[in-house]
């Protein structure tokens, strides 16, 4: 389907649910970007997932966003249970402004809910000149280093600068394996490298049916990192998860995130044009390199950005999200498009 | 050796060697912390090449450090080849004293020296009430993902919050395992993991006594991280490293790092002291996990502090760096201490 109409299908979707239009918006814009990535585990698949919070009120059709605390270069707001994108998209604008005035800019989101795919914001802000990173935070669903079930989040990390072209722009989980790497796997029944997962009873398991937590990349090493990722997002802003969840709390039962943007204007450090130079001679001296014999030597962003360029005039859902999407308009009275 | 006598001997040594007394005890301070934290790879046994870097020119005893250009939330200013610790310290207190203002601060130091333990920096921040993050960039020693040779730096990350007691605090590498621990595994003759590194022709080998050169850590994660850590560390603040070693240029012959710090000071969005005890509720969460049959659950700079704890009546130190030191302050005619 061409992303375009996709967009304004799922849009249509949001918006019979009773989002605003611009939010309708803006959240099919994340959700097709992640499937013009090729990151289909954060597209439209998701749209589903995103109705049933809104009707059970996890996810707030009508929020109203407002601004926690501010100081010269930084703002908390609380995204009042707004869709991800929304808020993201929100907390990105509000680096940014910061930045502009200060240099370097932080905004801190607190409540927002499923953040969608990390990199769409960073890499937006990357399009604009600033050097940014993101990270978000959800509830428990990788093992802690060392533990046999669920401590910490598959907490994402995004990083992006501008380039000459696309922008160099890393989207990484702390975890060994996505969730979403798991469930292909489990119905593929490929096996897992080892190391990759536990099963239910906190064994360590190549059996893609017994694998249901993915274990931390590098050990200790992703564990701290996403629980450092917990610290910053969720406990600066007045909003903890993963403790409520470990504790079983009744706030835990229902499903929020949090999630913070920093953007830096390159141009008050160095002119953008000389940057953007300095990226490209980076990345020409890293193609450059002798590859292994079966490899390509890949930059940050650079698969995502291929995908988007191949699928610009078409994009082929797998049947059972095309059919679920469109069970799911005609629930709403809403036309899904025929291709 | 007692800690402080282990500083003071150090400081000896470096301010015999030409640097000013203060600089002399801040660099003593931060390799004496390491071999406290148990990283002796950034330890004194880093001393002898301080002091060739002095004698080669490349760190400078009296530097002129200056500001290159200032927000009002953001600094990037010229190391002048300084120690390493001097310039770090240097931009973690910038870092704060902006953050102090605006919220968020952040410090570009250009053209430092090695940086030394980077979670040092982190740390000192977090006692001092902020939320930190640091990055360091030098020249190559890490395969790049697909590649048969060294296309990025092992390019450390750190993270630190205040806590009730010690900070929480990440300080890890972007490797699957950093040079120190392949030199260990050479010298002990203990195979390594497969997957942890190449061999001079850019294979995968097991064998320390082949490997010299580490894989990234996740493969396309660690080594774009590392990437980014480049583009934000020594693109932004106009001296790039890792295009110059790639291309060979007589600039990338000296050794030069450049550093990042950024500060959030966490009062501004929450009391200090909320902070703290949802740190301690977080970690006691962590910590009550059911753990693997073999492992203790670990917070991350816990096993740091414990050696900290250990050490601080007396750090032993391996016999030939012990050697190697006496013979340095003789040679400098500087006495050592005798235990």
């Amino acid at each position: 389907m061409k992303p375009e109409r996709l967009k304004k299908a799922v849009a249509d979707i949001f918006g019979a649910a009773g989002m605003a239009p611009a939010h309708a918006q803006a959240v099919a814009e994340v959700l097709v970007w992640a499937d013009l990535r090729g990151m289909g585990s954060h597209g439209v698949m998701r749209v589903p997932r995103y109705v049933e919070l809104l009707r059970k009120g996890d996810l707030n059709a009508r929020p109203a966003m407002r601004t926690v605390s501010e100081t010269l270069a930084a703002v908390l707001f609380d995204a009042d249970r707004a869709p991800g994108p929304v808020a993201m998209i929100h907390a990105a604008d509000a680096a940014a402004a910061k930045a502009r005035q200060a240099g370097i800019g932080l905004a801190l989101a607190r409540n927002t809910t499923h953040t969608a795919a990390l990199g769409y914001y960073t890499q937006r802000l990357a399009r604009e000149g600033f050097a940014a990173l993101a990270f978000a935070a959800s509830s428990p669903n990788m093992a802690y280093h060392g533990a046999r079930s669920a401590g910490v989040s598959t907490a994402p990390v995004s990083l992006a600068v501008p380039g000459p072209g696309e922008p160099l722009a890393l989207d990484m989980a702390s975890g060994v394996i996505s969730l979403g790497k798991l469930m292909q796997a489990r119905r593929a029944g490929t096996p897992l490298a080892p190391g990759s997962a536990l099963d239910p009873q906190g064994n360590e398991t190549t059996d893609p049916r017994a694998a249901v937590l993915p274990l931390p990349l590098g050990g200790p090493k992703g564990s701290g990192l996403a629980l450092l990722v917990e610290c910053l997002c969720s406990l600066l802003a007045g909003n903890p998860i993963l403790a409520e969840a470990l504790e079983g709390t009744p706030k835990s039962r229902r499903h929020y995130q949090n999630g913070l943007v920093v953007a830096i204007e390159v141009e008050r450090f160095i002119s953008a044009a000389t940057f953007k130079v300095e990226v490209q001679r980076l990345a020409g001296a890293i193609k450059a390199l002798s590859p292994q014999p079966t490899a390509e030597i890949l930059l940050p962003g650079e698969r995502g950005a291929r995908n988007a360029r191949e699928r610009r005039d078409g994009i082929a859902l797998p049947a059972p999200v095309l059919k679920e999407l469109s069970e799911l308009s005609a629930g709403l009275g809403v036309q899904w498009p025929v291709e």
